[in-house]
C-alpha cells in the first residue's frame, strides 16, 4: 500500500459572491428568488415521483398523504434565527410554534408529535441549550404535543454560528385544508396584527431600545385554528401562515396557486403603532415582514361565515385582533391589489426582503 | 418613542471551551457523552409526555406511533459531513440513505417519503448544490421513495460551513422491530464489512491517497432488509445501523437496552484489509468507526433462522459479506465481551471517538 499526499480537496475554494453560480442571501428570504431556486434545482425530479396525496409538487406548507380515510400531514423547517434569544421568544419556542402552525394551516390541529434535530457549535453554553430546551418543552405542552425523536450534531468553533434547529411535524386529519382552491368571492381574514416578529427581531438586532414594547408574536396556533374549523367546518377553504416574505408572500401564493385576483384593504390590516413606527425607522415594509403567530384564512359562504370564523379566532389571546382584510376577485388572476382607501395599487412581491436569519 | 442604544446582546461571548458548562465536540460523537447530554438535557421532560407508542423515552432509531393497526415510524437526522463530497458518496445520498435505513431498522422498509431541510452558506456553488440534489434524487429512486416537502435557509458567509441537510423519514409498518427485546441465545449478524465509511472519509480528509480503493458504504438498505424480514418474519427481533460510534456503540445499545450480555467473535467480524490497514495508520479502532450502509441484526430461532437471514442478505450487493458475529448471553448483562480467539476482553464503549462531522 503506497501512501502519497494529494492536494487538499476538502477546502472552501468557492466561487465569488454574486452572479448566478452561487447561493446568495436572497435565496433564503422566502420571495421569488427562493421559489426559483427550489423550482429549478431543489424540487426538480422529486415532483415527478408519484405519491398518494400531495407532495413536493403542491409547494404547500407541508405534504399530505392518504392513510386509510385520513390525511397524514408532514412538514419540516430549519430554524437559523439570530440571535437565538430575542424579545418575546427564542429559537426553541419558535421552532415548535412554526412546525405546529404549518400542520394547523393544513387542517391538522392535533399533532402526533415533532422531531428535533439540533446542530450546535462547540463552545455553546449548556445553560443556553437548557434554556432553549425549556422553551421547546413549554411550547410543546402549550400545543398539546411532544418531541418524539431527535438527533444531535456538534460542529467545530466557527463552523456554525451557535445553533440550528430543524423540526418536523406529523399529524393526522380527516379534513385537509390547502392553499390552491380559492375562488372569486372568498373572503380573507388575518388572525391578528402583522409585522410583530420581524420588526421586534430587527429592532433588537439593530440595538434599538424603544420606549414601547416590541416582541415577537411566535406562538402555536393550533387550538385557535381548531376552534375556527369547528365554528365553520366547510367555510375555511385555505390557510397559510405569513412567515418569511410576510403577508405579501402569503397573499401572492394564494393568488397565484388559486389563480384568482386578490384585493386587500390596507386600512383594515391590523398593525401595532409601534411596529408601524419602528418599521419606518428601519426602512422596512411591514407587509413583507415575517410573522410567527398569525394565520391568513380564506373563508367561503359570505358575511355569516366570516363572522363565525372571526368570533372563534377572537376567543383566543392570539386572535383578539383578527380582522377581515380583503377578498378574492375574478379580475387580474395571480395579482394582489392594495386598496389604500385613497386609490389602488399593485402589491409587488419582493424578490426577497433582506432580512437574513429572521426565523 | 425614544430611541437609545444599548450594549450588543446578539454577540458571541460564549464561555471558554472545556469544562461542563459548554458543548464539546465529544457531545456529537455518538458515545456516552452524547447520551448523557441527551438524557440530562435534551430529552428531559419530553419523555414524560405520553404518546400512543414509543417516543423519545425509547431512545430508538426513531419513534413508533400507533395508527390504526399499523405503526407510523418517524426518524430524523441532521447531516454535517465534511467534506460534502467524499469517496463513494456525498452529503445528499448519505442523508437519504441514513433516513431510509433508520426506518428500515424499525421494520419499515417502504418509506412513505422523506422531508429535506437544507441550510446553505452564502457563496456555496449552485453546481455543488445541484450535484447534491442529483445524488438525493438518485438515492430516493434506488430506495423507492421521494422528498415530500422541504425548507431552504441561507446563512451568511462564515456562519455555516457549506451545507447542513436534515432529513426526516415517515413510513408505515405492521411489524415493528425494536432494539430492546433481545434475549440470551439470540444470534447477532452484521450485514457486511465494518469501518468503510469512517475510514474512507478520514483517509480522504487526511489527504492520504492509497494504492487501494477506500470508499464509503453509504447506501439505502431497505430492499435488503425487506427480503431478510420476508425470509424470517418472526426471527428478526432487533436491528440497528452502526453509524456514529460504530459497531461498538450499536452492540452496547443492544446490551444495555435489552439487559443481556453480548459476546462478539472478533475474527468473524468482516473487515476489508485496506480498511484495517488504514485504520491502523490513522490510529483508529474500526469497531468505533461509523458505517452508513450496514445493519446489526438480532436473530432468534437458532442456526436455521440465522442461515435464512444470511441467505436473504447475501442476495443483495450490500449484503454479500454478511456474517454471524456473536450472540446474546445471560452473563454480564449490559456488557459486550470481545472474544479475540486468543482470549476474551471487555469491549469498552468510547466516551466519543474523535471523528467530527463524519456523517
Amino acid at each position: 500500500m503506497t501512501v502519497v499526499r494529494q492536494p487538499d480537496r476538502v477546502g472552501r475554494d468557492r466561487p465569488p459572491a454574486g452572479g448566478d453560480g452561487v447561493i446568495a442571501m436572497k435565496h433564503g428570504f422566502g420571495g421569488r428568488a427562493m421559489r426559483r431556486l427550489v423550482g429549478e434545482t431543489l424540487a426538480a425530479g422529486f415532483v415527478d415521483i408519484p405519491v398518494d396525496g400531495y407532495g413536493l409538487a403542491a409547494m404547500d406548507d407541508g405534504a399530505a398523504l392518504r392513510v386509510g380515510d385520513q390525511w397524514l400531514i408532514v412538514t419540516t423547517d430549519a430554524h437559523v434565527v439570530h440571535p437565538v434569544f430575542f424579545p418575546g421568544g427564542d429559537i426553541g419556542g419558535l421552532a415548535v410554534s412554526g412546525t405546529v402552525n404549518d400542520l394547523a394551516m393544513m387542517g391538522a390541529t392535533e399533532p402526533l408529535g415533532i422531531t428535533c434535530a439540533i446542530v450546535v457549535e462547540e463552545g455553546f453554553a449548556r445553560a443556553d441549550l437548557e434554556r432553549i430546551h425549556d422553551s421547546m418543552l413549554r411550547t410543546c405542552r402549550h400545543a398539546g404535543t411532544t418531541v418524539l425523536t431527535g438527533d444531535t450534531k456538534v460542529m467545530g468553533r466557527g463552523e456554525v454560528d451557535g445553533v440550528v434547529i430543524t423540526t418536523t411535524g406529523v399529524a393526522l386529519t380527516s379534513r385537509l385544508v390547502r392553499d390552491s382552491v380559492l375562488r372569486p368571492g372568498d373572503q380573507l381574514i388575518i388572525s391578528g396584527t402583522i409585522g410583530d416578529h420581524g420588526v421586534a427581531l430587527m429592532a433588537h438586532r439593530h440595538e434599538l431600545t424603544l420606549a414601547t414594547d416590541l416582541h415577537s408574536d411566535a406562538a402555536p396556533l393550533n387550538a385557535m385554528i381548531r376552534d375556527a374549523l369547528a365554528a365553520a367546518p366547510e367555510a375555511i377553504v385555505a390557510m397559510k401562515d405569513p412567515t418569511r416574505g410576510g403577508l405579501s408572500s402569503a397573499l401572492h401564493e394564494f393568488a397565484s396557486k388559486s389563480n384568482v385576483g386578490i384585493v386587500v384593504h390596507e386600512r383594515d390590516v391590523p398593525m401595532r403603532d409601534e411596529v408601524r413606527a419602528t418599521a419606518e425607522i428601519l426602512g422596512l415594509d411591514a407587509f413583507h415582514i415575517a410573522n410567527e403567530g398569525k394565520a391568513l384564512i380564506g373563508v367561503r359562504g359570505g358575511a355569516e361565515m366570516v363572522e363565525a370564523v372571526l368570533e372563534a379566532l377572537r376567543g383566543h389571546p392570539e386572535g383578539v385582533n383578527a380582522a377581515l382584510i380583503g377578498e378574492c376577485v375574478a379580475t387580474r388572476p395571480g395579482d394582489v391589489v392594495l386598496d389604500t382607501g385613497l386609490g389602488k395599487r399593485l402589491m409587488v412581491e419582493s424578490e426577497g426582503e433582506p432580512l437574513p436569519r429572521i426565523c
